[in-house]
């Protein structure tokens, strides 16, 4: 048996969420795994400047850079921080080496923060929130240009619409990026997120058509939901996502680039790192891989 | 300050899951409510005949009776036994005397049934499933025509794609109605299912274009999620819902029938009904009653 093609897998550091960045460095090296998705908080607790030269030191490919975000605050401070935030994501992408930064916009005012419990109350107007959004693409959209580095909109699955995304679906994404150039404004595809969409096949194939694919992310859907939903991703092959016939479509929409594997799930966290990687790589040269090539 | 004006409003027997038929018709008409919107355990407790008197002589409307589907079982027997339950449905409406049954067309073969427990491995063909569902509605619709009742499609949150209904979107479901006269298949929006839509307005409003808008069910999305997902729907008002702009969305695309109130939640079955009631009727009368009038 020939060994796995495993060139465009890329590990996002929130799957080996206990390691440091310099563990996931050498647990990638040593796994064969050619790519990194790094996460903010790994690269901050490492140091910028330390990140960038210990991932480029080791080889390594930076897909993309988790996460800017959170722009849908109400009022005048929340703006300008969410502004100040996003702008130094970009200098940290542009750092990296990556052109890909993941936006998780940030669900209602009345919800939550990145961080905070969910509450009632307040402000519920989804379709001002939405707004919000697209204006504060338009106010980020020249520093990300000059720093060629794109703004990657994921849409969340519609679970988190209140308190985490009020981006839903992938046309809702790609209409939101149609007034920026692609190289600017791009869309990320996550299995988790998007499986269920009827809309899927065509919004994929116009995502690949107007050059704005920017990442592809696998996981699976797990059921039962985790008590917090977040953590209800699962490996490859362990719930209920379709990964042929997904990553068939991303292959004919033209996708060449990495393909990230990102699992938030407690009890993959709580496992050792060297067999969480094993399995990541064992899943993704059976279910994914092959269907690359269109 | 006057009296709510409560002549819309439909109380749906899964609200309180724990009244019998009859005690749902008394704390209906107790509570000023006009109209029930049954299921068919309450239904088939009562024996059909003996039901379809008992609301008539309390002199209420029957708003929608749910709920068939369960359309995408994968094998023969699945397929007949299926399609028979659901023309015993479409009998059981027409004997109930409303037109409207609601069809919760059920989740991928690899799932599970309307009980079972959810289990992963076997069939994730979602485009398959949604195939199956396009043709059984073809094969049930002749029988609902003859009946004068309309198949009502529901589009589940797709959180339940995987177990519980494999269409997703008001669009989806109004695509597969096109087909079909709009007195034949229609749609029902319920706001826990679609309030996170970015397409929503222009569905609506598409659905009431095209005559198919069925039914207006209304209850809040919670949270955190309850651990059933299924049982995590609120009292409006509890919860994430935005529902003047929704509810006049629905007003605007001429809707004009009764608005049901159904909740699925632990903690509100557990609570005594005639105080259930009276927190459907004030929300409906704070929250939902004005929006109506465009």
């Amino acid at each position: 048996m020939s060994a796995p093609d495993l060139s465009r897998l890329s590990l996002n550091t929130a799957t080996t969420k206990r390691w440091t960045l310099e563990e996931a460095v050498e647990g990638a090296v040593a796994a064969g795994i050619p790519a990194l998705g790094l996460w903010r908080d790994r690269v901050a607790e490492a140091g910028l400047e330390r990140a960038a030269r210990i991932v480029r030191e080791a080889g390594l490919r930076v897909s993309s850079l988790c996460r800017g975000g959170f722009l849908t605050a109400a009022d005048d401070d929340g703006r300008r921080a969410a502004l100040a935030d996003n702008r130094a994501a970009i200098d940290e992408a542009a750092a990296l080496g990556t052109r890909e930064l993941v936006l998780v916009v940030g669900g209602l005012p009345a919800a939550t923060g990145p961080n905070g419990p969910p509450s009632a109350g307040g402000d519920r107007d989804l379709v001002a929130a939405r707004a919000r959004v697209a204006d504060r693409i338009a106010e980020l959209s020249e520093h990300a240009a000059a720093s060629d580095v794109r703004l990657v909109l994921e849409p969340l699955h519609p679970i988190f619409a209140a308190d985490r995304a009020v981006l839903s679906t992938l046309r809702q994404c790609l209409d939101l990026a149609a007034p920026f150039a692609p190289e600017t404004v791009g869309v990320v595809v996550d299995t988790y997120h998007v499986w269920w969409d009827p809309d899927l096949r065509e919004q994929v194939a116009r995502a690949g058509a107007e050059g704005r694919l920017a990442s592809y992310q696998v996981c699976d859907w797990n059921l039962p939901i985790a008590a917090d939903p977040l953590l209800s991703r699962g490996f490859p092959g362990d719930g209920f996502v379709d990964f042929a016939t997904i990553t068939g479509w991303v292959a004919d929409a033209g996708y060449t680039g990495d393909v990230e594997v990102e699992i938030f799930n407690q009890e993959i966290w709580d496992a050792p790192g060297d067999s969480t990687l094993a399995t990541v790589a064992a899943r993704y040269a059976e279910l994914v891989e092959p269907h690359l090539h269109r």
